[in-house]
């Protein structure tokens, strides 16, 4: 039970909270109301979302007073993150936002910048945003904040996650599937989350589906969650105040119960972690009524309650009585610094929300120990001798990080329970699959304490991953390139959370997301067309080019070499395609690292240049498409030795950019040196073929570009008919080389003819047999 | 209870499709085993996924039953969609796939032609899809169905909507999300949804989360969902086919009477609708152990439980086994027709799951009774001399096409909680939000019987919509901009079903999805960064197209024209964007027909051609771009009289693409006619610039294209700082006219400078102010 006095000191940061919050959306100046309310105060353009702040600063509040009392490390992920006043109010109070802006001090003066800066030009973003200390979520799109909060708690066993959930988020999907992450948190290894579900019953302009259940109805959903609920309802504060106290220690003593029983008694039971159900009215403390109409505890206080307040006195008078309402001149000073009262609650250091290290996990991250390639790196002395599976030699470079992070618990892998479809199951050997929920004899790698994820939801992979980065880890998400985009968005909002950390010299650098896409489009064959889709590369490529990354490597070593790169690399998003069936090992490890530092070379032995201008360039980029430029080169090299062949691989995509347009794009000269500015290029790539036009349309030789790519002809079919159902087969190339070197189509007509013969051989054979022609599956590389 | 022999026939047609499911994974001739198997009999690649399979089978023949035995209109989304060999074999049993394919006829030749053609090449893909009859749901990306089966459910009252849902997909996000649509439900006026949750177990190599709850935490969730489950478990035949049919019956028996409580008692309360748990093995009656290690009853049954039987004798001893429990001579005749027994089930013509015309909506969709335009468009007498919302006046036809549908009920916008913020909220005053669960007084537009569908969710939005559509009626997405993303997984496999259903002749036509993207990019300045991507567009475009269309409409009585188009167009997906925000008035009406019509032109009173060739084109495609490219134009007509300018509107993106790549393609001397082939043209484009470019590069004058748009500068700011950032502003524009134009650097070198000084006035305004120069806000156009 709280004591009066706690009460009191509590109310008061709370009132301050609210106070900060509604002149972050109004004032410009005038901000303790020394004088009376003037239109000239008033913002000229009122935004933010009043609506959820007071449930905001209330568990700001009383979060404040846990961490105090209790000596907890904490972070919370506010899901309701367009509340950013509540957010930026709290830690305006705890000292932490003067800190890491001193221009904002913590009195009048910053006060006045505080208020005026809010969602005003080159001021501050109107959601909680990497801009806000003490924040890993931004809050704009809805739907990721649990996730976010369970990245935060794995292998983080001495933090508190705290995560409000807004009734409207709940909603989504991802957010209803977060609700069973509690199925993958070990009560020995990992942190505690504690959600708390703010129910104030509305989104922008309807009920929420959660705040309309019968409450018994609610509770067993939240139970058949998995999670204990505990209940604060109310519309009074003291005893809304006293009830959520006593809500968060009875939440604390479970969590402390369930931590030790399994820490120090060694019991390996599932745990049904407590919750937090919290009814409070929308904009509550806001205007009740407005032009005659409910505000507060309905959808109309989900922005900004009284939106006329410039040109109506009426609303200004009422914001001036909201905003007295608060009584300022008890919670600040006259110079603005808030009263001993209402910093009671607020504790010391790095323990406060605004300043915890966990949430600019920059500050924590630690370099991976990561081995020598050689110890992985699969032999090759001549390129096309060897077959290996790409992933699955990376998988036995993963197990090596997973072992040599076993103390250390900083490195998980992610995946939609495809680690094992995707050849990595070497990691197993090192780490389970985390898994609380029931085992049985006929399982297989479930670990209590794994550190490999694996849910079938892309939405928790890529939310868990996150929160893990952003507290300061690393990881990797392996996806089949097709359903990888389901994380579209959830990808665009990491990018711009980079993007704009880039730009605050406070944000330490995180490790980077990286992709692994793999069981790719070339490899669903027997999927078929709903699991075809190389497109992810095109809808990253649009992004920030300061955070974004494309590789595809060609063979098992380059691989290597690529994600070896990616897991040094800081605030990257590196998308990695590369296949999991048997490829030609086309270049050593030596060869690999050289050839993925310049991102894009020429393979001379594999071309018949000896020197000279080339005839023509074979480009490729991707396993597949390397394997099929390498065939047509060796059909050219056959049948048409006295023309100049150039073989160019592309491993890096970004390369192909303008130097302006990309960290590692080329120069014109560098381009020219590989492609010609006036030789046909044939280039077969990997995914949509007019990718390759958006990057290189500008230079100079972009006329003489020809692309074969992936063009939506997917079916359930063979690996070799796929690349024929979209001219991408190596018969089809040389057809285009004939086509587009000046006087070849006359020269090598038979030849074409030939190669068109093939075609058409295959097309009977594969009707015949449902199998790749024998001269297709029994294809080596010659020099 | 079930009577013996009605077990008995039952069981004979589950034995049935199980051998046919079998079948179809592993032979290629010898379909009756009539003699004994041989390795040349098998397929030379084995693909299909059986561990699925027995449990669809099992709910084939149940719902076989039921349909028969109470003159059901059934329809049935099977989820767990990667077990295709089961909804074949159903189809093939109840004779829909012979009519429907007749090639494959019901008999010995027929059955060796189904299990042939399955996962070939050529044949049929490995999942349900639209080649399979029965079906509008796709099974390869995982999440939808049970979203898929309410839109098929909304407005059907007289019909049934199994949804079988694995417990695998039952981790996705919008799965998890879907269970709350029953609150979206109207018992009276919607057909019944009954949810099958299939816990099999096992993923592809782990357990599932649901099938490991302890049976009374999934008893809570489940009514926690709203739901009222019943359970069926076991894995001896006859055990579970009994139990199965109680569920069934007892299922239907509660739907009855909660319709007609709805319906004839008029009781407006909300239903707690039935749902069965079916607990199975899975890989049921498959081989028990492989290689000595278990395989019925857990994750190795996944795909194919004997991978070696063409080389390896034990493998396939155990496959003839396997295949031969089935007993094969009991359910079919020497001939290969399926015994009486195996068919007594089967219902009769389109009552039969493979037959309902639900699931070919094409069949069933109507015409839409849409008003002529113009008792809604805007008058405008010369452009610019008004402003209207160009979304608020669709609106007002959209609510017309409400009323009109008021009876027939085959219209539906969806939208997650922005129909009003979208300026669309004059379809309330024809029908409200569907809303089952509780009512406050309080809360507007709430109706238990409304066609607008809003929950926080674009993936429900969109699942149901699809369902909706496929079922053959109509509809509408409205979405913000930045978060139709969320979707675009959803959005590829909706296409990729249109895309394929186009080639089936079978299939009618369907409506066409049809977005309306809105709260746009340039119109988010206030919530920032994080609500600002338009690359929506450059997704879709990528796709198939014969499917996608795109429409930048620049004003209001554009986006009436288009809009009007996409609803009564068939099989497309429409992405709509389009301003809420107060936009000028360029076209009338009529001129808005004929230019939506050409889909791009000249807007000659824009310009200062004077009928000869311009010396610059202006382009622009989207409202924003459209008002700077104007105003544009308006500077230079001011200030450079004597320069020919051409200003170019383009409102359908695909007429950009060559007429070879798209079927609204531009033929190249109709691209030189409107943008010339070797004038400079500055285009200012809503999204990404490069797109502008990855569809023009064929263009003899792409090399004088430049290219504005948006670069990913986003923040919270104004509306004009937004385009400043972005360089995509009037002043901008008029510099870069400057600097392309050979000879107007000299000449025009004065206004180069008053148009580089305005913008940084801009500058030091808006931090000043915060709000947009007077300059910008009361610009007017004049011509």
């Amino acid at each position: 039970m709280l004591h009066d006095d706690e009460l009191r000191a509590l109310d008061a940061h709370w009132r301050a909270a609210n106070y900060l919050a509604a002149g972050q959306i109004y004032l410009m100046s005038n901000p303790l109301l020394t004088e009376p309310l003037q239109p000239e105060h008033i913002k000229p353009r009122l935004l933010g979302h009043w609506g959820t702040s007071p449930g905001l600063t209330l568990v700001y509040t009383h979060l404040n007073r846990v961490i105090r009392a209790r000596g907890l490390d904490a972070l919370c992920v506010w899901g309701p993150g367009h509340g950013g006043p509540a957010v930026l109010a709290g830690s305006w109070l705890d000292g932490s936002y003067t800190e890491t802006y001193p221009d904002v001090s913590r009195d009048a003066a910053g006060m006045e910048r505080l208020f005026r800066q809010f969602s005003f030009p080159g001021g501050v973003p109107s959601h909680v945003a990497p801009e806000t200390p003490g924040s890993i979520h931004e809050g704009g799109e809805l739907g990721y904040s649990l996730a976010h909060a369970y990245g935060a708690a794995f292998d983080n066993p001495g933090l508190l996650v705290a995560c409000v959930i807004g009734d409207g988020e709940a909603e989504t999907g991802p957010l209803a599937a977060s609700w069973h992450a509690n199925k993958f948190l070990d009560p020995v290894h990992d942190g505690a989350v504690l959600p708390i579900l703010h129910l104030n019953g509305y989104k922008i302009s309807n009920p929420t589906v959660l705040s309309r259940l019968p409450e018994s109805e609610l509770d067993e959903l939240l139970r058949g969650y998995g999670h204990e609920p505990l209940y604060v309802s109310g519309d009074d504060p003291a005893q809304v105040h006293r009830a959520l106290a006593d809500a968060m220690d009875r939440a604390l003593g479970l969590i402390g119960v369930m931590q030790s029983t399994a820490r120090e008694d060694g019991v390996a039971e599932r745990v049904h972690w407590p919750m937090i159900v919290l009814r409070t009215p929308k904009g509550w403390t806001g205007p009740a009524e407005v032009d005659g109409v409910p505000v507060e505890g309905t959808w109309r206080a989900h922005q900004v309650p009284l939106a006329g307040v410039r040109e109506n006195p009426e609303h200004l008078r009422q914001l001036e009585a909201w905003l007295r309402s608060y009584r300022p001149q008890e919670l600040f000073g006259p110079d603005g610094r808030p009263s001993a009262d209402v910093l009671a609650c607020v504790p010391e250091g790095t323990r406060r929300l605004g300043a915890t290290p966990h949430a600019n996990g920059g500050l924590l991250v630690r370099e991976l120990p990561l081995r020598d390639l050689d110890e992985f790196a699969v032999p090759v002395d001549k390129p096309g001798a060897s077959l290996h599976e790409p992933t699955r030699v990376l998988g036995d470079f993963l197990a090596r990080v997973m072992h040599d992070t076993r103390l250390r618990r900083d490195f998980r892998i992610v995946g939609p329970d495809e680690t094992a479809s995707n050849r990595l199951q070497a990691v197993f050997g090192e780490s389970g699959k985390a898994w609380q929920a029931a085992h049985l004899p006929v399982d297989e790698h479930l670990d209590r304490h794994g550190r490999v994820l694996e849910i079938l939801s892309e939405h928790l992979c890529q939310g868990w991953l996150e929160g893990y980065l952003l507290t300061g880890r690393h990881g990797l998400f392996s996806c089949y390139e097709a359903f990888v985009h389901i994380v579209d968005s959830m990808v665009n909002q990491h990018i711009k959370w980079l993007r704009t950390s880039r730009e605050l010299p406070w944000r330490a650098p995180v490790a980077s997301l990286n992709y692994l896409l793999t069981s790719h489009v070339w490899r669903q064959d027997h999927n078929g067309f709903s699991h075809q889709d190389p497109g992810f590369v095109d809808h990253v490529l649009n992004k920030s080019p300061e955070v974004v990354r494309v590789y595809l490597p060609p063979d098992a070593n380059t691989l290597l070499s690529v994600a070896d790169h990616a897991l040094r690399s800081r605030d990257y998003v590196n998308v990695i395609v590369a296949g999991k069936q048997p490829c030609f090992d086309w270049l050593s490890l030596d060869q690999a690292r050289a050839h993925c530092a310049r991102g894009a070379g020429i393979w001379e032995w594999a071309g018949t240049e000896n020197g000279g201008e080339p005839d023509v360039v074979l480009a490729c980029a991707g396993d597949v498409p390397t394997q099929e430029v390498l065939a047509a080169a060796q059909l050219l090299r056959r049948h048409l030795p006295s023309l100049a062949v150039r073989v160019v691989n592309v491993v890096d995509m970004t390369r192909l950019l303008p130097r302006e347009e990309h960290p590692h794009g080329m120069s014109d000269f560098e381009y020219d040196g590989l492609f010609t500015a006036d030789k046909p290029v044939i280039f077969a790539y990997h995914g949509y073929p007019w990718l390759i036009h958006r990057l290189a349309y500008r230079r100079t030789g972009h006329r003489n570009l020809h692309v074969r790519g992936y063009k939506e002809s997917g079916t359930t079919t063979t690996p070799f008919d796929m690349v024929v159902r979209n001219d991408l087969d190596r018969y089809r190339l040389v057809m285009d080389v004939i086509d587009r070197v000046p006087g070849l189509a006359v020269r090598a007509a038979a030849l074409r003819q030939t190669m068109a013969d093939a075609r058409t051989r295959h097309e009977a054979w594969i009707r015949a047999h449902g199998t790749d022609l024998p001269e297709i599956t029994d294809w080596t590389w010659t020099a």
